[in-house]
């Protein structure tokens, strides 16, 4: 048996060293240092690299590093919730505010402002943002997929760090399996009162079904759970193909029989994950270990062209 | 100040007699009896009941649970996960398995088991679930809605202790907005390969907009979180109206950022919930207070006709 | 394979057949149908009945149903943190009271309240805790252990609701390991300024591993986990034997490495539990578990003499 | 309100800058830079620095951490659970394994081998730290304190990453508040039985208020939670001075009132902490944001001499 090599910590460390050290010591470091592992392989360029995206990541900071990943030929195919795509947007003309989880929300709402644990939005910024949504959403006869919808909106934002922006730059697809749990389905069932605009809520499994099966090999990274994780894996299930590769970084536990914190062993036993898969799922805030993970990988791998 | 009241039990105590008592205790145990009398007025008659249901409450034993309360009409408007709907629809011809969560689950698939953390789920049960997809999905050169969808599928299940048939029945709408992540939505997409099927992806926002608007009072019970709670809480922003009484049962907590762990005083700030509101949250696994919340509040009101 | 049942609500419906309904449901309602079944078998006069108290069990409320089930026979041998021995003592002459977890501290502070999530205690009763232990406490020239600490004390209590008096009655030893670490330990110390009083740190160890040797079956229920949960297992450490039975409820998970959420079957590698035991963990507040699983047992066994 | 800087990731990134971007995100990042910032302050020579220790940190492979702080001057009081000392001082000769967390339980007792979630430790570890503590365990007719056992038992151990030798090295007291539940507790049991050794269970709590009293001011770092967090505070109660600083990382939450989760707010309300503090809690595990804070901290400071 290997032994637990107590961590060491020198003045200067690097991300990358201190989760090079983490993997010879136990619980969530080691996890941690795994997943690092196994993204170091999955963007070793062999496998099609799928990104799940949920929780509130956008508000909380780590749009940036979603959208480098994109540019750098990190990420193939993503799959996002609506609300990160909200932000995404009004990040690319507005901003989201440092604030308090210990906030009086009914004085909040009086001043305008609304709470995403310790992040406030101005409801200014949601009236651009609505603004925006108005002047940019396509008005055409032909019914479209949400990946359309979502590259064509990507198309006319302006700021090159933008999640949206950065994927149609690079020609990936993004899928919001759930767009009308959002802002962006709210503006968009306004829009289609005036304009012409019917989205097909089955189109995007085609295209992400035809991915799958042209993949011979297939990798995932799943930020949270919920609808994002389940679409992506679900996608596998009508093919004869299955993930090689899984890292999941989220704050759910098994315990509860809810997706999010399913294992991903557990998804073996449907056959979305293939039985000799590499998985690891790191337990904890992925406002932590998603910057951690990429951090401590990127300076391993030689990156893509951007 | 009132003083904590420790709680008796007495042999044979009933459901609603224990949870009455937890009214005056601490921690979760309050929380609980708390929800159960905000239950209690929200169950009244004077406001419109909706209900919010992620998380595998189905494959875990819920589903008489939510189909009765549709049949007593204590919910006016379900808004649920696509997979509750697919469990729900798989209940009424087959059936779960009492599994265990320590399972091999490369073995599992080698047997054609899918596992659900300890339910299990034989291949030939989805098959059936396939083949009946596929004989009941509608063929129409109309663009339909999700709601419609549902509507249809549950008028063409004939076990009436489904979710989506007792809906049916009751007139009750169902909304499953991230419909496209699940098997009914994998089914729809091949049945339109063949068939004549167009789901309009924003057309369900219109007519839980307009419930809303036509709502004086409303109270909201969400199970879990995910996209069913957000879909319902947005559904208030374009109104002036907001939900005067809420509910929700949760494993999730607040510190990581996430929707499902929201408070729902957070849903203040957005104005999704009105500045008055009764709300409590009840963290825990639903599938004990769920039960647990639904039979302390029944034997206090007189129920709805069935 | 068995079938998952779906869960039937009745009206009136008792906890021991809502519980009952839950074995064959899926996720924490199982897990609490098992711990039910296995209380049951523990308290089939079979074994010898450890019981380890951590969490603010009694500021919340479950002071009655522990210090019932000692008089009722169904507990052997106690393992308490201090904290909730010193709330025993308080609840005998004074009272918790029903407070709000979203208080200001600093004012809570000014005006004389401690609190425990949403239980607040004020000060006055504390000081009544400090002149009762100072009056009470014991000036003895003999080096006692702390279970006979704890024996002295439960003698001086007049109320007979009281944990420590209830054992005291019932001959039952009360083990505190972490002693110090309460207000008991500040108190007892004080008194040891001007009256004797010496407490030997190891003394307990030697009287639980006894009791370990003697009981040719145990078992365990442990609530929360910390000290009191180690210290009950790693007393069959030293023994041939190890709990045949055991229960935990808590709302600690596996993944983090501790303790508290460590599962039973980590403790056989120990050999702390049996490797034929049956065991079972239920997840979440045990405000609400603990109750359900004592209300769901009593209707099921003949109790014994008060 | 000042604006989220969403994280920007650049290769070689050192823990340090990374922390430091994390300032101005939202949720979990937030909090880890705050709390590399208080700790920054903490080290700045102005405090009094209590450190209590709980969760399996030295067989995960902190230990070497927790030993420098201690040489470079950063902790000046230690509060540990015993079950970290135990494993310190079986790291001064032996080591821990790397396991997995999903072993077969049965076999590894039958290999002699116990598991702590993923790391795995030897029976011949064990015999090897039972007879080492037999060797040195003090034989004296003076009745004495955790402190100086813990003392003693630092100058036996050769090892100088030892936590008890560094403390001892550096005269830093050790408290061990639940001494008795552990396997020092047991060793120090057995040998009394041959050998003279009385601890005094309450002699601890005059030297750690004396230490209360005599500082000025004081920070305090709570690694999880249990008797260690509670037994630093508790010392601050009965003197004028309270924390003037405090960090949690713990895995727990509030809502389930357990101390481990509480916040560091309710501890203003007992007059632990003080009204004007600055305080923050981590929620995560541990073996990540520990030696993140403490990587992002070293940094900012000039080290105090060895």
């Amino acid at each position: 048996m290997d032994k637990v090599r107590q961590l060491e910590i020198v003045e200067g460390i690097s991300v990358e060293a201190l989760v090079g050290g983490m993997e010879h010591c136990g619980f969530g470091a080691r996890r941690l240092a795994i997943a690092a592992r196994i993204y170091e392989e999955m963007l070793s360029g062999q496998y099609k690299k799928f990104f799940a995206l949920s929780g509130a990541m956008v508000p909380a900071g780590m749009r940036n590093i979603v959208s480098d990943l994109i540019r750098q030929g990190h990420i193939d195919v993503l799959v996002a919730t609506g609300a990160n795509l909200v932000h995404d947007i009004i990040e690319s003309f507005g901003f989201h505010c440092i604030g308090s989880a210990e906030s009086d929300d009914v004085a909040l709402r009086a001043e305008g402002v609304s709470r995403i644990y310790d992040v406030f939005l101005r409801d200014e910024d949601f009236i651009r943002f609505e603004e925006l949504m108005q002047s940019i959403l396509p008005d055409t006869t032909k019914t479209i997929s949400g990946a359309q919808l979502m590259k064509h909106l990507g198309s006319q934002i302006s700021d090159e760090r933008s999640i949206l922006r950065s994927a149609c730059d690079k020609g990936i697809p993004v899928f919001c399996p759930a767009l009308s749990d959002s802002m962006i389905g709210l503006q968009a069932w306004l829009h289609s009162q005036s304009k012409r605009l019917v989205v097909d809520a089955f189109a995007d499994i085609k295209q992400i079904i035809d991915i799958c099966y042209d993949s011979p090999r297939s990798g995932i990274v799943i930020i949270g759970g919920g609808v994002p994780k389940n679409f992506a894996l679900q996608s596998m299930l009508v093919t004869p193909k299955s993930f090689d590769l899984a890292i999941q970084l989220t704050t759910d536990t098994p315990e509860n029989g809810g997706l999010s914190g399913a294992t991903l062993s557990e998804a073996i036993s449907w056959g979305k994950i293939s039985a000799g898969a590499k998985y690891v799922t790191v337990y904890g805030d992925a406002t932590i270990t998603f910057p951690l993970m990429v951090a401590a990988t990127l300076g391993r791998i030689k990156k893509g062209s951007p």
